[in-house]
This record gives C-alpha cells, sequence and structure tokens, in this order.
C-alpha cells in the first residue's frame, strides 16, 4: 500500500532521498482559476491590449515562484528547473484561467513547481485587481497532467473543474 | 470610480506610494480548502495524533510565507509583520480548511500576507500527501475578513464557499 | 572631514548604526543606460507595442531587485520601501534610458534600492536581448537627486551621461 | 534572423526550455567600471593596504550576486555554478576596474552571473564609499568573453571600454 | 602541504573551481548540543508528546536552512540535496541533541548542509525556549562522518564532545 | 510561571502577536568559538594581515545573517534592524572568538539576530579552513547581554564559557 511520503518510519517529516532514483526528462502542467466579476476581466483584457501589465506581472510572478519553490514548501527538493510557461484564459463570464507547465531533466518531478507557479501567478492577479473586487475567489488549483519518472504519464480524468 | 492600482496613468506597473497613508494596526484574515479522499483525512489525523508533522510542517511553511509575501508578489510592499496564525480543520468528508490570520502596525494592508500563507499551507499539505492522491484540489482561497486602514472593518457575506 | 562610512576605526566592514538618526521622508531617482542597436531598441518597441513584454519583465525586475537591496548589498539596511517605480525611454538611436524611484518613511536613504532597480532593470534587458546583441553595454548607471535626511535636497550637475 | 528569446510566438515572456541542449563546460568574463575620484580610489587602496574591506566586501557580494542571478533576473535558469571570481584593478585616476569570471558544466550560458556578480559588486563600492563621493558612476558592465555551447568561444572586439 | 582553500594566490576569496572534480555519491553527518535545563527538557517533551511543534518546528527549519547554505556561506557552491534529515534526542540531564544528514550526488561536498542544519535547528529551538530559559548555550556543532569525495571515508575520532 | 512561546493553547506553533508591545530601543550582544588548531590561527592571523579575507568574509557572512533572521527561524518576527557588528579574538591556543551586537528601534527583541550573526560567522570560518582541519568545533554559542524592552538590561553571569 503506498504511504504517505515526507514522514519516516517514526513519523518525523524530512526531505526523501531520491539519490537513487532515475534521472529522466520529467513535465509537469497545472492550472488555477480566479473567479472575478465580468467588468473587471473586461478592465484586465483592455489593460492587456494596451500594456497587458496585469497579465504580464502575474506571468512573471509566477515563473519566479516556480524557481522559490524549493524555499516555499518544506520538504521539495532545490531544482534545476529547464522550462517554464505560464498561460492565461479570459472568459467573459469573470473567469480568468491560468496554465502552468514546468520541465526538467531530472530525479524527482515538478508537480510543486506547476502547482506554486499557477498559485502565484494567481496571487498576483488578485492583489493587482484587489481594489476593484475584494470578493474574489481562487479556486480549483489542481495537477492536469504529468509525464516522466518511474510512473510514466498521467492525466487528470473528468475536464470540468470542481471545488 | 475605484480603479485597479498598481498601474499607473499610462498603464505601467509599479508599486505605490504609501507614505502618505495613516498607520493603524490592520488585520486580515483568509481561508483555503483542500479536498481530498476521507481515508487521506484519516491518516493525516492519525498522523497528527502521533507526531503531527503534516499540518506542524504546513503551519509553519505558512508562517514562513506569510513573510516572504513582498518577495513573491511582484508589487507587495515588505511589511513588518507582528503576527501570524495559520490553523486547519479537519473534515471527515476529505476536506481540509486553512485558516490564516495576519497582523501589522502599518501603512498598508494583510490581505496579500494572509492569502499567501492560506496558499503555501495548502501547496505543503500537496506536496506531502502527493504520493496518496494526485487528484487533490486546493479550493476556495478567499479573503474572509480585515480590519483597520481607510476602509475599516470588512467582512465576506455569505458563509458558504463557493467556486 | 568626511570619511568612508561601513568601515569601524580598525577599518572593519559593520553596519552603521542609524537609530539615532531622524525618521524624514526620503526620496532618491537613480538612472542607468543601456546601449544597444536601433534595430533592437525597434524591436523591442514593436514588441511593446503588442504585448510590451521586454519592458515589462525589465520593470517587473526593477521594482522587485529594489526590494531585495539589502540582501544583494552587504552593509545595507533592510527598508520597508513605500513606492517603487521603474520607466524607459526607448531612442532610436539604439539606446534605452531607464528612471527608477524610491520612497521611505525612515532613518536611511534610499539611494541603493534606486541604483540597484535601475542595474537589474538593464541586466534583465541585457537578458532578454542578447540572443540578438551580445555587444550591448550598461552604462552610466548613477544617483540622479535625492531628497531628505540630514543632507537634505541634492541633485547631480551637468545633464550629459559621461563613462 | 536570430530573434528575441524569453518572448514566445505570442510575444508573451517565458523560461525559454534548455532541456535539449548538450551539457558543456561553459566559462562567462564579464567586466565593470566605476567612476570616482582619485582621492576615493587612494583611501580605498590605502583602506586594502590594511584591511581590506572596501574590496573584500564588494568580492564577497559580487560572487554571493551571482549565485543569485536567476532570483534576480526573470527569466534565467537557476544554475549550479563550479567556480566564481571577482577581481579589482585601481587606476590612480579615479577608476576602478571590476573582473568576474563564471563557471558552469550544464546546457545554459553563464554571462548573466558574471553580468551581475559585476553589476553587484560595483553597487557595494557605491554603498561603501558614496559618503565621500556621491556623484560615483558605474559603467562600462559587458560581456568580455564567453565560451562552451553551441556558439563556442566569444571575445569582445575592441580593448577600450565606452558607453 | 595542505592550504586554506577559497584563498587564491593573492590572498584573495573565491569560488572555488569544482568542474574538474568526479561525481560521487556523496553523505555528510553533523551534530550540535543544546544545553539547558531539565525542566525545559522536560516541558519539550511533554509538548513533543502532545503536538511536537518545538521540534517538528525546528526539524522544518534545520532541512529549509540545508537549502539555504549557499547563500549563507558565501563561498559554498550551489547544491541540489538529494536528503536532508533532521534529528533529536532529549536528554534528562537538560542536553537536547541535534544530528543531521545530508546526501548528494554532486563534484563537491555537503558538510557545510550538515553544519548550517544543524545550527539552525538550535537556533530555532533557542528561540522557541528562549522565554524560559535565556541562558541555553548551543554548543559542538562538528562534522561527524563523511563519506564519497577524493578523501573517501572520514569519521570523527573519539566520542565524548568536547568544547 | 512563565511558558514556552510560540505555542498558543492548542501546541500549535504561531508567530506571536508583538503590535501591543512597546517600541523601545533594543540591543543584543552574542558570542561564539571555534575551536581549530594554533597553526590553523596562525595562517588565519597571517592571512589577515595580508588581506584578511577569511575574517572579512566570515564577518560580512555574519552582518548578512543578520539580517536573513526572520528568513531562518520560523517564528522570528522580520525585523528593520539598524545596527549590526561582528568582530573576533584570535587565541594562539587555536581559538577564535566571534562577538556580535545588534540593534533596533522596536517592538521585539534582537537575540536571534545577534545569535544568528555569531552562528554563520564560525560557519563561515569552519567553511573556509576545513581544508586544513575538519576536526574544528563550533562552541559556546550564546547570548551575553540584552538591553530594552520590558525586561531591561540582562547580563550573562559568569565570565568562563562552559559546554
Amino acid at each position: 500500500m503506498s504511504e504517505l511520503t515526507h514522514i519516516d518510519q517514526h513519523g518525523h517529516a524530512h526531505m526523501v532521498d531520491v539519490s537513487a532514483k532515475v534521472s529522466s526528462l520529467r513535465t509537469a502542467c497545472a492550472s488555477a482559476r480566479v473567479f472575478t466579476r465580468a467588468d473587471v476581466v473586461e478592465r484586465i483584457r483592455k489593460a492587456e491590449m494596451k500594456k497587458g501589465d496585469v497579465l504580464a506581472t502575474a506571468r512573471i510572478a509566477g515563473i519566479m515562484a516556480a524557481k522559490k519553490t524549493s524555499e516555499l514548501i518544506p520538504l521539495c527538493h532545490p531544482l534545476a528547473l529547464s522550462k517554464v510557461t505560464v498561460d492565461f484564459l479570459l472568459h467573459d463570464s469573470g473567469e480568468i484561467e491560468i496554465h502552468t507547465l514546468c520541465r526538467l531533466q531530472g530525479q524527482t518531478g515538478v508537480e510543486m513547481e506547476a502547482l506554486t507557479a499557477a498559485s502565484v501567478a494567481a496571487l498576483t492577479i488578485y492583489d493587482m485587481c484587489k481594489a476593484v473586487d475584494r470578493d474574489m475567489i481562487i479556486s480549483n488549483i489542481r495537477l492536469e497532467e504529468k509525464e516522466g519518472g518511474k510512473s510514466g504519464h498521467w492525466q487528470r480524468q473528468g475536464g470540468t473543474p470542481h471545488a
């Protein structure tokens, strides 16, 4: 039976040993959603047409956060990421989708990096829009797909986000 | 009409001037939810009874992340937080509630700090449990209440989380 | 006669005591120049018209670097900056001007923060354009103006940059 | 024709994929100049004879900054640098030359690390001497030479610094 | 005769070149001791039985500090640690033993990482208990054993800690 | 009876509320000792006469670490330190004393900052000398004196270090 990692036989947290794992090309994709109002999305979109600063700022924040993952998540291994992308889809309904991808040639997966990038991009959107919508909610931060490593390819079943 | 902050009249991102704002005691409360399976919550609970490491680790991660907020969110001001708490409620249904509180005597609010603490605590739970439930979803990261500053007291309307 | 600060009577580096200095509103403006080719500036400008990403990225990098100044410069005091702006002027000749402003209510000046923001914004432009112009030079990083503190207002004499 | 990197086909910033690049031994050399007054250089030199603190501090700051490059420059890859040196040449005319070298066995170059080390060493000199010369200018931050990777050996043409 | 590393032939600090060293599996074990009163150890032990927070917090702090070693120790190389553990032994006499282990497949040893983890775990215990015992002393931070690299296996002679 | 701080009534770690504490001028002095061989101290001393790099590097490392204390110690408050000094005493017997002082006008003490500076300065000496003495021991990291805050002046009783 599979077990909680990061907890040794005495129940103590530790950074698990990955030195014996095979190095492979690993990719992880994650997503998040920001629920705001239609008019806020409209303002962000117009701003994007002019200067793109809200999304440009959130994109940079997400990329930089991916690189900080092992500083934030106590038991994550430090990783030399070889690729990070952060993209956005704006919906007229007042919803913003965030999609991230991280890649690495290494001994451990990059799920946490992709999830951290998505979370911090979402928090940055909140920060830049909170003056007009304090009620905004960040939801559905989740792993979408991963490839590489012993467990191979995995893809989330069921396309509809839930919470 | 209220406007997107952090964007100057030319649409450029900048860190807004707070030097003329009155210093007041500011508190913000945020929450997040992690949706996993009932058996994972059960394992975390038992682990907590023994050593408490999953939640203890997530709690420390959340507190340390609150202090890193201005490094993660590009346009956040560096703040000398005077209090941070991170708490958890485990539901048998397979849901984990995270509640955070940040406090500061200063010229700008601590909403982003409370939201960042909640997000990173949730990501840490994901990291420590992903070996047993890769499908876990982090949702409903949201501001619950704030106090202090020009806008005074604010509390979210409607107790039921949505997404 | 004025003396090198940060060196005690024995010649040892130390972080000088500012606890007895009066708290005042302090502002510093700095600038830097990136010398590249006309066609590179043209590409950056067109990119800016579309998405603005080179300059948007450099702007965010500069703002975030201002907040990291005391981590980078060994003897700088940690400061709670209340405002940071980073702006750009593109010249058809192939020159990019960077102008930064930092502000603080506090006991020590923000010159290093403004200079660090300008330097890192320039380095970011170099990074994003080095594939098309490895010869690029960053020059004329300098303080332009400062206000506040015991020495009051100061402005650089002579408008023409030299090197 | 070569293109701006770090911008995808839609004009969005991203951290480019280096996972398919060949790992090779890569070296980059950069330089910077600080223009101050003859008497400031004289004081630094005498201090160096006694305790060396101004240059020793700037050297340490430059080395530590090289290791922080991927935290400062948004789209830089995190790198496991295998060597960093920072050296100084003092000219009686009131000019300080800074020379840096970074080395790595890896999939991406270390130009930004060498340039960042030079910039932060220069900023540290500014910080330690600004009490006696606020007019100091940091100039000619530039790549001098690089080796390794697909593009092989490259050396700057023309030995005279310009700005 | 062996020489001080990190100092070049001119006596200047630099980050030594490890690019030509053979990559091997390297492990280092370190320890530290905190000397407090019997009743403080008793309180920590009881707390550990209930929630474990003092030691859980110190353990997380030690693990995270191991990952920060190259940011703290100026001439340390950045390393991608593959394993970190931090453990504690409580003695009724009022003494707390800290044992750490770091592992890496790489070109340079992990002694500093193991020592840094032990030091920061000890400082965290001090921080959490200083309200009840300000006199606490942290001692005997030392390397216990190392394996891998050119010098092979090494173990400290003499089991009794001294100071 | 005094209680462990940083643990709430349920035994959970948290960053304690200091917002109601009076702001006062606070100073803390700490010390540490590095036990090495007489010939290593001799080499460091000679190096210091020439370039001072071992001690200069350790001094800078200690000062920078003081500023990083709240990033390292999970429940420490972020503080705007107004002064940091790190000094050394070399003994012919092969012992190095480290003395640190931190100062702040604020609501919480700076003991942890002084202790962290001493620890990291000691670790840096270890790092720079480990090639010639792997047996080195860091001991007697302890608070020497504090001033300011509700508890007023405190000084360690008994001048002889023990362990």
